[in-house]
């Protein structure tokens, strides 16, 4: 009998190196193993969105939609796929429509087909302006269920958000678990409910983190179920806080009855590209290496917890990181159990850490306040009213039901004239997008970009480096 | 319905850090960690044998057999495992039958209650001795297959020497797959056929490393054909060229129908000791972390790369790896397919490495030639009869077809009594089998003996050690 086909989305690119060294891969560390990866028979090689777009401008004075042409032209066959967090795109707030809809459209136009498109709080209201522009710019668009554990988040919850994610006439849905929370059974259940409600047409895809050790084995079990595709990423850029190593992927379904399409010797090359390139940047790589399965008590994402500490640390309180521990899971109750990823991941984050040193919700993050009243969108939990009351007095607002980009008023002619006023904007939609996004970051940026990338690597060796890295961004959950 | 109990065995004491750190551990690096260890509900703990004991007095100016007694002292519940040779027992030579007695009746009145005895060719004529021994002073005997990948070593073959073992009347059977060799659909099978021609009451326990990262899946796939105890190891010394993670594998059985009954709470307690004890042993690290995939093509195992690249560059042919790596197969298929584990890889190894310096078989090593007429017993394969032939004539042997221990005298008056004449041997039964089984090494150890343990852990802040590591001692496969 033939071996069915498992398809993989390689992750080397973009989440692989977001996980490990803090999303600061150069591209001139990347094109060497373009041709073997567009080469290697991928579903698609995810390599654009997530943190990325804000590394680019923020540390590496590249232009990510350069980055993006270049892995168009690197990489002709694959499909190159993106993170999109929905309403946000890859900014920190709701834009909108119209800006969402010029996103889509230009990334489309710059080479992206694979849009996978998600909401922290699981609000589909914040995603179909995208998914509907992604469909009108000819492009995949993938709907995502951002997975996590809570008394509320059952398999028939995330089973019918996945009907509802097909109503909307999504081209796939991807289960994606940034905190390797997902275990074996969970995910046999829920592709197999997917699969269920949905029918055999429509593809799911499966992102795993590999943090807590035992997603190599839920991937296994996804494909018992039926899975159409997994993400990896090649196993010199895997493991610790980011994910299954490709090549381990592909030889334990040998004998199974599934295999897949991926040429090997081809990934033993990208492997051994990234090896001699990751020990360039040892001085971003995480500190979590090997398994943390603490996560499945706290349920926290490895990247949250480093975000933590550092803003423990600052305040001196260096020492209470096991009080944040315990007080996370209070704040996230009191959220209706929001899933944690950016940017739920932070505000909760933050917030614990002010409940501690401050004292319960004696201080509330404008963040937090918007959380409560509604302004992320709504997500799938009843919250604490007293908190909604809380944030309601904070921060002199209303708390709404509607969603929350209905709010905005038309923002693209004011974008596009602040951003044209500035020192090095081409005048390009994408430089409008990029102020849109990083209005803070985007004005140096502009006015520095004509100096070229800036190659953070530091050889090993003689430690030569271009320039120190920054400080203070936190990371990204994704 | 009430989850099947999947039995573990913690291999923090023994495997876990001679795969990592090169079995340095000192004993008052362990001791925090065994009264958690002894009360967190393993079938047992595996902390002696195997290279631990060569380790010992070779580096630690540590008594092996009041290493053992310190454990049993300190972990009185459970049951403590040690791992055997078989008629090698913990040295590099075959042992007259009263030695192999006298060993394994001193290991059990000393402390170990689980003996796994293996043989490198899976010549069970070297392991019966053993086996009997075990027995008669009371102690449990584990059958073992030594697993490998080759064309003759199918399934059946293994199930097939699992009978024989039965036969033999062990009361139980490990597969052994120190090499990371064995695919999820492989170890279902493998578990299945020795399930079904042993029956359900025969015990059958896997052993295997993560090195190249699909093995916890291969555990999971052997749970589901009715495996009753893996071999894991407490996170903090997991992964890599190690063993997977402890807690891992409890926490994937969710939900699953299988469960452990090991407390995680004890279980995190030993992790936190062992994670700020590592620390101190980082000079001895494996480079190998992460997975390493590549070994599905020459079947080498971790640790016998390494000795071969250092044999190598010793040689000023350090850029000839790749010839070595692919002479050692044809070497291999010489020998009849020998599994690749101590003592056989390190005979392999280097024989591959004088092949490619000096000519093929232009030096045969003594070892090697021994190994071709049946000296170390009789393998699953046919021989290349020409390179027999050149091992006769080298070697000055005729090969041989009986069990190798046949040929030996008695053996153990004569140990007994240079062992007494050596400065610091305190006649007991234990010091003349630290004599015979390292006769060069036993004589220093005895005189600097009552200095006490040397402790190798470097501060890895202040870089204090009490002592530099010794150099050249390969390592072995288990
Ligand atoms: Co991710
Ligand atoms: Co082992």
């Amino acid at each position: 009998m033939e071996p069915r086909i498992i398809d993989i989305t390689e992750l080397a690119l973009r989440d692989a190196h977001q996980s490990l060294i803090a999303t600061r891969l150069g591209i001139d560390d990347m094109t060497g193993a373009c041709a073997d990866l567009d080469e290697a028979g991928y579903w698609s090689i995810e390599c654009w969105g997530g943190a990325t777009y804000d590394a680019c401008i923020r540390y590496l004075n590249e232009d990510p939609w350069e980055r993006l042409r270049t892995f168009k032209k690197l990489m002709p066959k694959t499909p190159l796929q993106m993170l999109l967090r929905g309403q946000n795109l890859l900014g920190y707030r709701h834009y909108q429509d119209e800006v969402v809809e010029r996103f889509c459209q230009k990334s489309a136009e710059n080479g992206i087909g694979v849009f996978r498109i998600f909401d922290a709080l699981n609000d589909l209201r914040n995603i179909e302006t995208s998914v509907r522009a992604v469909k009108n710019a000819g492009g995949h668009a993938q709907g995502t269920i951002s997975y996590t554990v809570s008394p509320i988040h059952t398999t028939a919850l995330f089973v019918d958000q996945a009907r509802r994610l097909q109503d909307m006439g999504v081209d796939s849905i991807c289960v994606k678990d940034m905190a390797a929370l997902i275990k074996p059974q969970a995910a046999y259940e829920l592709v197999r409910g997917i699969k269920e409600a949905c029918g055999p047409a429509l593809r799911v895809h499966l992102h795993v983190h590999s943090t807590t050790g035992v997603t190599l084995v839920s991937l296994m079990k996804a494909v018992e179920a039926g899975v159409d595709c997994v993400d990896t990423a090649v196993s010199s850029m895997s493991l610790g806080p980011g994910h299954n190593p490709t090549e381990s992927f592909i030889e334990m379904l040998e004998g199974t009855g599934f295999a897949t399409r991926v040429d090997m010797e081809r990934v033993q090359r990208v492997k051994r590209h990234f090896m001699n390139v990751l020990e360039r940047y040892s001085e971003f790589q995480s500190k979590v290496t090997g398994v943390e399965t603490e996560l499945f008590k706290s349920q926290i994402p490895g990247g949250m917890l480093s975000n933590m500490e550092n803003q423990l640390r600052q305040q001196g309180a260096g020492d209470r990181m096991q009080e944040v521990l315990d007080e996370i899971p209070l704040v996230r109750r009191d959220t209706g159990y929001v899933p944690l990823v950016t940017p739920s991941s932070q505000i909760v984050g933050t917030q614990a850490v002010l409940n501690v040193l401050m004292g319960r919700y004696a201080v509330l993050t404008g963040e937090f306040a918007d959380l409560m009243l509604g302004y992320y969108g709504k997500g799938p939990g009843e919250k604490n009213p007293e908190v909604v009351e809380m944030a309601h007095r904070h921060a002199g607002k209303q708390p709404i039901t509607c969603r929350p980009a209905d709010l905005l008023q038309p923002e693209w002619q004011k974008l596009r004239s602040e951003a044209l006023a500035l020192e090095g904007c081409n005048g390009s939609d994408e430089d409008v997008l990029t102020y849109a996004m990083f209005p803070q970051v985007a004005p140096k940026f502009f006015a520095t970009r004509h100096e070229g990338p800036r190659n953070l690597g530091r050889d090993p060796l003689t430690g030569v480096s271009e320039t120190k890295p920054a400080e203070g961004h936190q990371g990204a959950i994704t």
